[in-house]
């Protein structure tokens, strides 16, 4: 085992155990007797998740000086906001399966979805604001809430863009715009988390402004590597069916870079493939192919791995650690989930 | 003209001119050149509205000692909070027509109307945390943002709520159950807006909870009059079709009043009209028969102004001031529309 494999393990363990308390802790705060919307919001919440979101918030926070205990209520805070956009999402696309199960509106109904997911939304400030009580101070609280309310609505500006990117089509979407839908609509709330984090823990500017850094590479990463995810995995891994971007045609970075890299030969196949003419079924079949002779499921991989790496170098200015050895493996993670 | 028709006179004056103050705000902070998710939030936020919840916080504000200019962008929040719940709820009852023209979903699609609520949800934090720029103080501005979060919360919860009513139908929705869905559904952006206002302009806590008080009697004393509106006026004053309502099989006060006072043969003649098997338009000339019958558009019509008078009663721990013969005027006026 290398040094750096031993690492990764260490924090992989070490996330493990948090994400098991923040668990245990969202099971208290949403027990199963709850009313209608907290049933719904439970069911949400507590389906299979890797809580990457809270356990950005609570490791940034260690990092830059703070403690997990003073932090706890902002971190489930985030995973409301990252599910109640994920219920709303699934409504949008149509998504019937989430987390290997069915997707909130799918067992509950699109108007109660839309609701809890509004509900949670809402939580997110409630939980934020909860961290006074705990004896961070009123202003980093604050700062807290302008942050995660900033990043949420850079998420809805992301959702909008990706529609007018897929409405466009490949030949409407240059890489640069795919950047920056990417940016918004997944970067936004990881940078959020890392910053509010280290916001509430008091971290200095530069350290703050060091892990919001790391959260945007590692949301490219994220998001590039999501979008391949379904070209090297099966659904048990993802989660949802591996044809559902195809089926939304929704611009994915290795179609991009297939398409912006490749031949006139390639860009129309791609053209044809998203047209939206076939099954769910046969597009993602002919992306595949494409996909795999140009190389650009490669090349995606290799770009997706790059950014978790200039993810890591932005922990530098951060003094030694456990927590920055436990950020630097997420970035690491990032690029390694279905493998 | 009465002393108390002069009154609501000068205050429907002093509402008018807040009115257009915040409207020019809104269209200053919402130019139409804006990226597609700042047009959509432009269409909803500057139809024809009333404001009346911005317009609820600056008077309470005001009535509790506080200014104005420190209030405003708190004022436009529950304005992005209402308008976000509209353009949801009208996503999910499918009502095409708000505010007297196409609603939100109706022009951009339901996937964008979702996304740009979301992103008004956000900016109501946002807007409220600007509050501390402006010298409130920051535990203040925090106050704030849990009362608000609060008040989102709850209404999701009523509509939720609204909605197993509605599956209930009237045999199994008791005028208790009514007044609990409408506290939480109208009420609680009321008691938000006012109960914001004065925590951001330091009033007292006698006077902060009398201006929730207020809120709370004036908003059942809306939903009551808003369900009887579709029954005395036509849909250019209300603004959405008369069988809005009716079509959607939605739990109102009237209909309860009705059944709840009837006899065995008028309570039967509401189940069948509920039951789902006719047209909005019959459902409606049926139920409108039954109320006029009965008495009970009558009946609720007295029950609502007792509401809007419980409101006033409220106010009566309050420094005398223009404010707050304004916050009276608003609870006459609840009740006088569309009349």
């Amino acid at each position: 085992m290398t040094a750096e494999a031993v690492a990764v393990r260490a924090a992989v363990q070490e996330l493990s155990s948090t994400a098991d308390a923040l668990r245990r802790e969202l099971d208290v705060r949403w027990p199963a007797d709850g009313d209608r919307m907290q049933e719904i919001a439970r069911y949400g919440l507590l389906a299979p998740g890797k809580l990457l979101r809270p356990l950005l918030l609570v490791t940034a926070a260690e990092a830059t000086g703070g403690s997990r205990d003073k932090v706890v209520p902002a971190a489930l805070a985030v995973e409301y906001l990252h599910v109640a956009s994920l219920i709303h999402d699934d409504v949008i696309d149509g998504d019937d399966l989430r987390r290997g199960q069915d997707s909130v509106h799918a067992r509950y109904g699109i108007p109660d979805a839309i609701a809890t997911g509004d509900g949670l939304l809402f939580r997110v400030f409630s939980a934020v604001a909860e961290c006074a009580a705990l004896g961070v101070p009123e202003a980093a609280v604050l700062a807290a809430v302008r942050v995660l309310a900033q990043a949420g609505e850079d998420m809805c500006r992301g959702q909008v863009q990706e529609s007018l990117l897929a409405a466009a089509g490949p030949q409407g979407c240059s890489l640069d715009a795919y950047r920056e839908m990417a940016s918004l609509k997944t970067g936004a709330l990881l940078r959020g988390a890392c910053r509010a984090g280290a916001l509430l823990s008091g971290g200095t500017p530069e350290e703050t402004d060091a892990v919001t850094a790391f959260a945007e590479h590692v949301g490219l990463s994220f998001q590039m590597y999501d979008d391949l995810l379904p070209y090297l995995a099966d659904s048990s891994v993802t989660g949802k069916p591996a044809t559902s971007d195809a089926a939304n045609l929704r611009p994915t970075f290795p179609v991009l870079l297939a398409y912006r890299t490749g031949s006139p030969v390639v860009r129309r196949r791609l053209e044809l493939a998203l047209g939206g003419g076939t099954s769910p079924e046969a597009t993602f079949a002919e992306l595949h192919d494409v996909l795999v002779a140009t190389g650009a499921l490669e090349l995606a991989q290799v770009q997706s791995r790059a950014q978790a790496e200039r993810a890591k170098a932005r922990l530098g200015v951060l003094p030694r650690s456990e927590a920055a050895d436990v950020l630097a493996a997420v970035a690491d993670l990032t690029v390694r989930r279905g493998a």
